[in-house]
C-alpha cells in the first residue's frame, strides 16, 4: 500500500487497503508522468504567491524554489520516478521536497488542495498539448498546400453519391483537406480558451479561508484569466477534457475521411494514387496488390478518437456538482487519444511525402460523360437557356455525337482553375493568430 | 410522387418511384420549413451576382428580385407551404417563381447546384440559431448572477465524493453555473466561425465553369469569408452540424448537471431548495412529496442532446469525399436538438424565477464538522504548521470539544466572501464580443 | 392542462401548470397510441386477477370486462383517441371506462400504479414488435438465400484491404448476409427473453399491500415468467429498451454494411450490379449515373439506429434505483427506431427483388491475378510445398507466363462450390425456434 | 522491423518499414498473449484435419502435434514470449515450430489464412472469457441473494423521482440487483451463441481450394456449429466483438447503478449503509466522512465499459464487406473492457462481504408519510373505495392525526414480505443452463 502523506495513521487493515488501492489507482500513475513538469511549475507559482501573502518567509521560499527547480531539471532529464508506495505525482514531488529540505517542504500545501493542484497541472498540460497539435497541424497543412499547388493541373474524377459526376483535380483534393484543418482548429481554439484559465486557489472546489492572491498565480502561470468561481473551477474537471476531446474528434474526422479516400483511391478499380512498396504491404503472386495498412490503421485510430467525447460524457455525466473520483478515469481516456492524434498527424505528413499521383486518369472511357456538364455550361454562357442546353447535350450523348472537352476552364474562387490557396493560407494564419 | 424540376421525363414506373420517394424523403420536408427564409435570401444574393457577371440582365434581375421578396414576405407571414408533390423547399421556391414570372424564373439555377444551395441555407439558418441561443444564454446567465448576488450569504454544504466536506453557499452555487455558460459559449463561437463561411458557388462540390463572383455573394450574405475550396465546401455538410452539436452537447451538459443538483436538493434528505406546488407534482397523502418532473425531463432532454454529436458522427463517418445522400438525415437529428436546447434554456430561466431557498441549512448537526477545516486554517494563519493544526482539531473532535465557527471568512477571488461576479460578468461580455 | 385523475384539486396556478405540462409531456402522447391495445389487455388481466382475489365482485368484473373489450375493438378499428386535456393513454382508457360504467371504473386502479401499468404495456408492445421484426427478417432471409442459390455460379472479385484478393461469388455474397441475420436474431432473442417477464403487480417499484396474484396475471398475459422482485421490475424500464436497441443496432449494422456494398458495387469503377431506372436517380447527360439514393438513405437510417443504444444509455445512466421521469424519453428514442428498422427490412427486400447482376465480371484483366492463389494451391495439392509453389507462381507472373484458371473448384463447406445454404437455413430455423 | 514469415524478400527500405510497423502494430502484441493458448489449440485442430484429408502424413502430424503440445505447456507455464522482431502470436508459434521441427512446421499454414486463424483464436478466447464472467456473476448473484435473505426484514425508504415514496427493504434492494444479473446473462448468452461457431476454414474470407473438412475442426474445437459461409465468417470479425461489448455494457449498467446507490446511501444525508474504515477514505477532522472511492471508480469503470459498443461500432462501421485492417483495433478496445468488468464483479463481491446495514432507518420522522399508502390500502381492503380512502388519509395527515403503521404486510410475489428469492434463484439457474 502506498503511504499517503495526508494519512495520520496506518490503515487498520493492510490487506483491505491494498486491494482498494490496486482497484482505485489502477494504471493512473502512468499518466501522471505527463503532469510532473507542470506540477512543479504549479508549485513554484503557488509558493511565490504564499510568500507574497506572508505564508512563506523569504528564506523558506528561496529554499523551496531552489529545490523545486532541481526537481524540474530531474524531470526534464528523465531522472524523475514515482516511487513504489507513493500514490501519485503530487505526492512524489512533495515527498522529494520533504526528504531534501525537511519540514519546510510541508508548508507548500497550505491553501491548496489536491483538487486544484491536479486541475492546474492538467490545464498547463492541455495548453502545451494543444499547442503541439497546432504546430503539427501547420506542418501537415503546409504539405497539403504544397501538394495542391504542385498537382493543380492533374484532373481527378469527382463523385457524388459515389457515382462519377464532374471533373475534379488533385489541386482541389489536397487543398480541401488543407482547408478542413482550418475549421478543425476552431475547436482547438475553443478548447484552448477553456483551459487557459487558472483553477489554482479553488481548493477542493469551495475555496479556502487563506487570503490567497489568485490573480498573482494566474499571471505567474501564464493563464489568460481565472476560473473565477471555486465551485465552477472544480466543474471544469471533465469539462475541459470533453472540449479537448471534441476538438480531437473533429480533426480525427478530417484525417479519417482522408484515410478513407486513400484506401479507395489505392483500390485497383479506382487506381488514382500509389505509394512505394516500402509503405504498403504487397504480395508477389498478386503484383497489383498494395494493402494500405497505414491508412486502415490510421482510419481506425481516428475513428476511435471520435468515440472519445462520448466516453468522457458517459463517465462524467449525471453527477451532481462537487468532486467525484470518477473523473480520475478521464486521464486514461483522454491522454492516449491526444498522443494518438499527434501520431496520426505526423504519419499522414510522412505518407504524403511519398504519394505518387497517376496522370491521365480522366482519359479513361468511363469518365467521358463527366465532361458533359462543361458542354452544357458552355452553351449557357453562349446564351442558350440552361434547360435547353441540357437537352441538347443529352441528345448528343444519345446520338453518340458527344465529344468531351478535357480542357476544363473553371475560373471562380475555389475552382479547378483558381484554387485560391493563397486565401486558404491566409485563413489558416488568421485562426492560428487567435491562439493567445 | 413529387415532380422533380430536374427530371426530363416522367419516371417509367410510377409505383416504384413513389415507394422510393416515401422511403428517401421521409419527413425531411418538416425541417425544410426552417430553411425557407434563408433559401430566398440565398437566391437573392445568387441572382444579384448573376446579374453582376452578365448572366441575368438588369431587367430579369429586377423581376426576380421583386418576386423573391414577395415570397420572403409570404414566408415571414406564415403563408408559405411546400405543396404536395414538390420535393423540397428549394423546388417550392423555384416552382412559385416560375409560376409567377415564367421562364425567367428558370434562370436562377444557373451556376448553382442543389448542393451549394442547401449548404448556404443551412449556414444562414445555423448562424441565426446560434445567435438565438447566445441570446437565451445571456438571459439565463443574468438570472444566475442575480440569484448569486441575492443569496450570497446563505451557506450550503459543499460535497466531495458526495460526502459532506466544506461550507459552500448559494452565491457560489448559482455563480458556478453562470460561469459555466461562458465556457459553453466558446464551443458555440467555434461553431459560429465554422458556419460563418460562404459555400455558395461550390456547385455540387467541384465548382462550375461559370465565372461566378463568390466574393460578392459572400459580402451580400454577410458571411465573414468563403469556404474557399469547392471540394471542402461540400465537406462542411455534416461537419458544420457536428460542430454545432458539440456546442449544444456542451451546454446541455451544464444544464443537465444543474438539473441533477435540483433533483438532489429537492430530495427530502437534502431539502435545500423548494418550488411552488404549481411547478412540482405532489401527493396529498405524502405532503412532503414534490416530484421534480420538470428537472427530470430537462435532464433527460439534455442528456439526449449530449448523444447528438455521436449520432451525427455515426451517420457521416467513413464516407469518402464527395456528396452522399446520407447527410440528409443530419437535419432530422440536429434540428430538433437545437429546438430542444432552446426550450431547456427558457424553461430553466422560468423555473429559477420561482426557486425558494431554505435558510439556516448548515446549522443542522450533521454539517458541524464541515467547519473543522476553517478551524485548522485559522490555526495555520496563526502560525501553527498545517499538519500540527490538523492534529489539534482532530483531537478536539475526538474529545468532543470542537466548536464550529459558522462565521466563514473567505476572502480570495471566487470564494464565499468574494464571489467576484463582476469578473464573471466581464468574462461573459468578452466571449460574447467575439461573435462577429 | 390535462386533468389528472389522481389530482384531488385543481392546480393553484393554471398558467404554470400549462407551461410545465407542455414541457414535460412534449410529444409523448404520439407514442402512447402504440400502447393503447396493450393497455387494455393489461387492464383485462389485472381485473380478472382482482376478481379472483375478491377485490372486484363477479358482477363488477363482467361490467368492466365488457367495456374494456369494447374499447379494445375501438382501438382495433382506429376509433380511439387520446382527448385534449387527457394526460396519457392510461388515463384515456380509465376516463372512457368511468364515463361509460361510472364508479366501478375507478376500481381498476386498485393494486396497480402507473409505473407497473406502463411497464406492462411496454413489454407487451415490445414482444409484438420483436415478433414482427423476426417475421420481416425471415422474409429477407428467404430472399437472400434464393438469390444466393440463383446466382451461385457467378463470380465476383473478393477484396481484402479493399484490394483485389481472391475469387468470390454472388452465391457467397448473398448467402453471407443471410447468415448474418441469424446472428442478429440472437440479440433479438435476448431482448425477447428480457421483455417476456411480467412486471404487473410491482406497483411504483416497491410492491403493494394488496394480496395480488401475480402468477395469475403472468399466465393471463402470456408472459413466460415474472419480473419477480418489485424493485427490479421497475429497473427494467430503460433496461428492456436498451436490450431491444442493441438488437436493432446489431441488425442495422448488417443492413448498413449491405447498403454500403450496394453503393460500392453500383459505382461505375466497380459496376457489379445494377437496378432499374425507376429505383435509382439518373441524369440524361451522364447516362451511366445511377444514384443509389435508397441505399444511401438506408445506410444513414441504419447508422442512426446504431446510435440508439448509446442515446438510451446516456438518458438512463447514473441514476440511483427507483423511478425517475427521465425514462419517459426512452419512448421517443426507441419507438421511431423500431419503426425505422422495419421499414429498412421491407425496403431491402423490395430492392433485392429488382437487383440486376452483371455476368462475366471477373474476366476483366485487372482481376487476373486474383486467380493466382488457385494456381499455388493446385501445386500444393500436387505435393509441392506451399512456400515453393508460391515462388513458382510468383516467377510465372514476373515472366508473364501466368495463365489464370477461371474454373474455380472450391469444395469445402461454405465455399464457392459448396455454399451449404441448406445448413444456413437450418441454423435460421433453429434460432427462430428458440423464440418461445 | 519484424521479419514476416510471408515476406519473400527484405523490404526495399528498412527505415520506412520500421516506421510503418511501429504505427500499424502499435501495442497490439500485448493483447496477443491472451490468444497464445487458443492459437495452439486452433493449430492442433487444423493439423489433425489436414492429416485426415491427406495434406499431412501421419508422421508429420505426430511430430507437429507433439511440438504444439510442448508449446501449449510453455504457454501454460508462462514460458512463452513473442520475440522482438516477430510480428504477432501466430508468427511466433509458427516460428517456434519451424525452429524446432524444421520444414514440416511450414506445412501447418496450408489451407489456412491469418484471417481465419485469428478469428478462431478470438472465438475460443471469447468463449472462455464469457464462461469466466458467467462464473463470477454467479458468485456475486449468490452473495446478493444471501444478503437479501439475511436483511429481508430491515426496511429502507423507497424513492420515486428521488422523493421519499414507499417502504422498501434491504431484502428487495439486494434481491433486485441479483435478479438484474439474470437478464444481463441473456446478452452474454447471445454473445456466446454468436462466438460458438467455427470460422476455421474460411481463409481470408473467401474460402480456399483445399478440400478442408470444416465439420471436423468444428467438432475438434468444441464449437456448436460453423460460421458456414466464408464471407460471413470474415464479417463476424468486429461483429462478435460488438455482441460481447453489448453484454459487457448491459452488466456494467447494472453494476454502475448499484455503485451509484452505494455512493448515495453512504452519503450522510441518506446514511443507510456503511463500510469499514479500511474500505473507504476518511478524514480525522471530519469523522463522518467516508469517501466511497471504490464505488466511484467502479461506477466510472462501468460507465466506460458502457461506451465500448459505440467505440467498436465507430471503428468497424461503414466499411464494405471483406477484411480491413481497421478491425485490429477492436482488440485494444474490447480486451481491457473484458478484464475491467471481471475486476468490477470481483470487487463488488468483495465489498459486499463487508457492508454494514443501518437498522431502524425508517423510524426517522421524515419517512413517516411513506407509510400513508399502507393506511390507504388497508382501508380499501376493508371495503372503502380507493379514492375515498385516499381522501380520508389525506385529511388525517392534514389534521395531524395520522399514525404510521410500521408493520408493513406485503404478501404478493416479489414484495417486502414475500421476496420469492427461490424463484429468482431458479430463473438464474435456468438461464445459466442455456449456455451450451
Amino acid at each position: 500500500m502506498a503511504t499517503k502523506i495526508w494519512q495520520k495513521k496506518e490503515s487498520s487493515n493492510q490487506e483491505h487497503a491494498s486491494i482498494v488501492e490496486q482497484f482505485t489507482v489502477g494504471n493512473d500513475i502512468i499518466f501522471d508522468y505527463k503532469l510532473a513538469k507542470y506540477d512543479v511549475q504549479g508549485s513554484l507559482a503557488h509558493c511565490e504567491m504564499l510568500n507574497s501573502i506572508g505564508l512563506l518567509t523569504n528564506e523558506e521560499w528561496l529554499v523551496i524554489q531552489k529545490e523545486l527547480k532541481n526537481i524540474a531539471t530531474e524531470i526534464e532529464n528523465g531522472n524523475f520516478e514515482i516511487e513504489a508506495g507513493i500514490e501519485d505525482v503530487h505526492s512524489q514531488v512533495e515527498h522529494l521536497l520533504i526528504q531534501r529540505i525537511g519540514d519546510i517542504g510541508k508548508k507548500i500545501h497550505s491553501g491548496r488542495s489536491r483538487n486544484d493542484q491536479v486541475l492546474t497541472d492538467l490545464k498547463l498540460y492541455f495548453k502545451a498539448e494543444i499547442s503541439a497539435i497546432v504546430s503539427l497541424t501547420e506542418t501537415l497543412f503546409n504539405t497539403l498546400i504544397q501538394l495542391s499547388n504542385q498537382h493543380k493541373d492533374i484532373l481527378l474524377p469527382g463523385y457524388t453519391h459515389l457515382q462519377i459526376a464532374m471533373p475534379s483535380s488533385f489541386g482541389l483534393w489536397f487543398g480541401a483537406y488543407a482547408e478542413s484543418l482550418i475549421d478543425d482548429l476552431e475547436l482547438f481554439l475553443a478548447a484552448h480558451n477553456i483551459v487557459n484559465k487558472n483553477p489554482l486557489g479553488s481548493g477542493a472546489g469551495y475555496g479556502t479561508s487563506f487570503p490567497l492572491n489568485r490573480t498573482l498565480t494566474t499571471k505567474l502561470l501564464g493563464f489568460k484569466t481565472l476560473n473565477v468561481n471555486a465551485v465552477y473551477a472544480q466543474m471544469t474537471r471533465g469539462k475541459s477534457e470533453k472540449a479537448i476531446a471534441m476538438a480531437l474528434a473533429t480533426m480525427a474526422g478530417t484525417l479519417s475521411k482522408f484515410a478513407f479516400d486513400m484506401c479507395l483511391y489505392l483500390n485497383q478499380n479506382f487506381g488514382f494514387i500509389s505509394f512505394p512498396d516500402s509503405l504498403t504491404t504487397g504480395s508477389s503472386i498478386m503484383p497489383h496488390k498494395k494493402n494500405p495498412d497505414v491508412f486502415e490503421i490510421m482510419r481506425a485510430k481516428c475513428n476511435r478518437i471520435q468515440a472519445v467525447p462520448n466516453e468522457l460524457i458517459l463517465v462524467t455525466n449525471n453527477l451532481p456538482s462537487g468532486y467525484h473520483r470518477d473523473v480520475q478515469l478521464t486521464k486514461e481516456i483522454l491522454f492516449p487519444a491526444i498522443i494518438s492524434l499527434k501520431e496520426c498527424l505526423e504519419m499522414f505528413d510522412f505518407m504524403l511525402a511519398h504519394i505518387q499521383i497517376k496522370p491521365e486518369i480522366v482519359k479513361d472511357e468511363k469518365y467521358k460523360y463527366m465532361f458533359s456538364v462543361e458542354n452544357v455550361n458552355q452553351q449557357v454562357l453562349e446564351g442558350i437557356a440552361f434547360r435547353d442546353a441540357y437537352k441538347n447535350i443529352g441528345l448528343a450523348i444519345e446520338n453518340n455525337t458527344f465529344e468531351p472537352n478535357y480542357n476544363v476552364q473553371h475560373s471562380h474562387e475555389g475552382s479547378i482553375g483558381n484554387l485560391r490557396n493563397d486565401l486558404i493560407v491566409e485563413n489558416f494564419k488568421e485562426v492560428k493568430s487567435r491562439f493567445i
